[in-house]
């Protein structure tokens, strides 16, 4: 299927997760791509895939870091933190392109990483910031792309145009971010709070000034959000509800104009403007929709962002990332 | 089943609709109730309601005024809008004592109603905000009660004690209002909207800055809202998740302490202080449960507020009411 | 609450799976019953149930069988097969009344038991099999009763008035019983099988030609069966199609006759003839809905019956054998 | 992002129902076509398709026949039947090729078609019945291809391998199919059964021994079905248990051997042996995954038969029988 001339050899780490499988099915598809190894978590069983049959029909075994680096040019991590954080950077000493998926390299802040990644390494390869929309530029240089987390994504495409254009009144109220994402984002491991019967039918907050997202979402607008995440009875799709005002002057039309000016050349970002987005539009795609609606007496502005946690928000957009970092058109598989 | 000596007895109109089989359901097993009629809307075929075979088995005809009057001493109308304006007076210049489950009589200021409920008639009878534990004093001596709405249920419960110690700084930030609802609360009506395809994986926001509940809320609490309410992929259940900033010197001891005090007595209202409640805990109960967490360095609470919205948020509710009414145990036949 | 004169001492062992906690909704608001002891299984740690506050508000400690012997008149075993198996016989021995809703002691034949429940002991005290609508006359000099499981709960009330009646033609056809049941009916405990995004959106048979059940059906009705079940995206419900064919002569209304003469003063069987019915008329309800539809050129009869697994599946059925052993109206508090 | 050197042009009518946006997705993206119309249904107000953002951004205006023939070389059909039955002779009068994907050209039998399509003309045109698996060498001289059934693709596929060697007891017991589809199947118009809140955490059978797929799995197959179709609360999927008796001297190898034979060069196929297929499997995909269990003793087989009903059983079915049809691979836009 592969028509590209030289084809990149791409290794998958954590294969077998809700990312992984998403991952590998974007990848075995990718026309510039050619999967040269799957494997597991360090230790896991080799496992088949059997919603991937037809498009891989290889087991998934333990990861071997030597077998990795040597079939691979380009090595996608979806493990844990820890595994990710230790993995990483001999693969980069190898001379191998990576691109992590998980947590442990987005904050740049050492005691912030200590803090909400605790047991990743003090010091970390140099990174680049993987929200590609906002990194275009520094992907094809880099040899490490944290990718941005699923919230973040969402968050951070609706509102720093916003900060950018100088249109936020933050000291007038808060930036609150109110957070809503399907299941999957909890991974796949079984816990009483991903059993169906805990789900189906409810809904509830967790994480209450406490989530390592607003971390992340702080580092890279700098700016301080309230951020309240809530766990939806839907398989995948995250859609934030995000209240701020705007300061004395500045309109609907001028949310409207930083918005277009921003994502004029960014075919994953679509702005739907009053008519607000839905979930079920952006799921299983690489789209982040953004919709908004302005309240002059009030000067409140009420943003709707959406993605897929799975695609836009991890594995969508970690192809996203290497298409840009190895010169291939950015959409690439990922229509 | 009925161990009262004196049964009230009891009309329901529009008792084929989400909230009347539910009413239905409820005062059916009530000790001190004899249902003594039960019909559909104006004009409605008769239909039986398979839900309820062995707890009511008589077909549900059209409704008819006169029958319905004679019937009973008290009617709860579960009807639209403009057939609850049009038949709540007559039944009270009869006599009957109404428990009126629209919004036909919530919004007091003549301006208001005409907005939001365009059709419904200029003058009303006098009128008791049915959120029973706000006017548990005034409910005996009433004619009709209108019972509070869905959304303003869980919302009223949460803020008003906090706005009575006076905790909450208006100026520096505005109430925020981030609703969810289950999807029995647009009614049973077949729209596109409800159709299960559209919301099933999928959450949406609706009525942003355009909702007749932030009217209701507002006129209750005496202060302004930005209220944005979502739709649920779910049947049942309201969470709001409310943003407030506390003034100087408040803390969440003061929070605490405001709503103890308010609920002490309240047999329906569950505070769970930072164990945040959750949809699943209050579905097919009459509970409101509140929780709430506290944020010292930007002095922003969060409030998590939950109820069943065909329960505490239409036909329990319209019980409780009832049950105050007519002198009764406030739980009974809610336990 | 207890208007009873003399209340029944009642003891739960296993109090927050999810049979448990329902049992424990059922027992707290049970007019002849006081719950004197709420355990968990053997070691386990003390919690608290957040969906009963204000209903059971008390922590559930680990079984302690000493206190729960001495608190008790009759024990509820909402425990894993092996821990019933072993409370069971000392807890009878000391001339408590058993209601065990695990399998443990459901299937007479040693060998069968050994099979399906290895780990069981070989011989076990005297059991009444309890079913209420099959067993109501041998309930009352029960000592321990084995509550029938929740697929045959549902398979045997359809089929066993059309066996007795010698209205099915074994001969011809198989008796066929597609079954699905919602998630809660696979335990609390978290496995892969039972996580949100496994489910959600999806279906799956399991166990087919080999799930314990079978063997339940089959020794109750005395005819081989074969049995399918399915994990339904639904929390609670169970739906059964049954296919089976009539002998020449019978008819549908051979059918209804017979259905309706079994269960004429069964208060919870509800006919639904060929108006079929759906979980959703059975759920949170002790009701076993049954309906059918016959196609005379074949003779190919099929009924559905529906029940929701935690209510007359599990702890409404024990509740209800419990009212008829110790001769209380049978539908007590299960209103 | 055609790389074709002649794009065919294809026309869809019915393009905002769920099955003609699935198309429009499907037929966007596919490299050999160029869509040169997207209408509605007659007489439809024009109207865009928020979901297909950056894929089909036209408006969909109502069904114009001759702008449709004009701008056309090939059509596909996603109408209501009736309305089907009318366009399809004059386009093909008009020598265009048409996918009709609506029921009114299936049955060949006209008392059949009368009965189960009324309205639908006496007379039809030549017709090839588009079970891509089934009719591959008569698809590219058609002219008008009449997609099959969703239910009937994934039982047809499931037993006319098995029926054709010859391995069915269809004297000693009937063949069964309980058959479990997703919302989407029942279409966009908004009904009381299609309501979220009537699905939501239900199930219900409908249309049994009265469905007319029944007929037209009858008419493939040759041999009668015991058909019942349940609604089960998803969007999209369809499963089915499939229950027949295997003839003396047949066994599992056998029913393997035959599965295997038919599906060798059906890239769509998956035969899934012992372990079976779950609809989260195919999903979002044009894949059949087929599986099945034999208990020798009573020579009972059960096979699982799942598709998406949107894909495979609509909207991808017709996309490979026009791959076919017109030459191309026939995968081609649908991996």
């Amino acid at each position: 299927m592969n028509t590209y001339a030289t084809a990149v050899r791409v290794g998958v780490a954590g294969a077998t997760g809700y990312t992984g499988v998403e991952l590998l099915r974007l990848l075995a598809r990718h026309p510039a791509v050619r999967v040269s190894a799957a494997m597991g978590a360090p230790g896991a069983q080799p496992r088949h895939v059997p919603a991937l049959k037809r498009l891989w029909d290889a087991p998934v075994n333990g990861l071997d870091l030597d077998l990795l680096a040597d079939a691979s040019d380009a090595v996608f991590l979806a493990l844990p933190d820890h595994a990710a954080a230790e993995v990483a950077p001999p693969l980069v000493a190898r001379g191998k392109r990576v691109f992590d998926l998980s947590g442990a390299f987005r904050l740049r802040d050492a005691a912030q990483r200590r803090r909400w990644y605790p047991g990743t390494p003090e010091a970390a390869p140099p990174v680049v910031y993987g929200l590609t929309e906002r990194n275009r530029d520094r992907l094809p240089a880099s040899s490490l792309v944290a990718c941005a987390g699923c919230y973040p994504t969402a968050a951070i495409l609706a509102l720093q145009p916003l900060l950018q254009a100088r249109l936020l009144d933050l000291e007038g109220a808060p930036i609150i971010i109110d957070a809503k994402s399907g299941v999957s984002g909890a991974g796949k491991t079984p816990t009483e709070r991903t059993h169906f019967s805990e789900c189906h039918g409810s809904l509830s907050a967790y994480g209450v000034f406490d989530h390592r997202h607003a971390a992340e979402i702080e580092q890279e607008l700098g700016a301080p959000v309230t951020f309240v995440p809530h766990l939806l009875p839907i398989d995948r799709g995250i859609l934030e509800t995000i209240y701020v005002r705007l300061l004395p002057g500045a309109d609907e039309a001028a949310v409207g104009k930083a918005l277009h000016a921003a994502y004029a050349d960014s075919p994953f970002v679509r702005l739907t403007g009053s008519e607000l987005p839905e979930i079920k539009h952006v799921a299983h795609t690489n789209f982040c929709d953004i919709g908004w609606r302005f309240h002059a007496p009030t000067r409140q502005l009420v943003l709707i962002s959406c993605i897929d946690n799975l695609v836009k928000g991890a594995a969508g957009q970690a192809v996203q990332n290497f298409n840009v970092a190895f010169g291939f058109d950015e959409g690439l598989g990922l229509q």
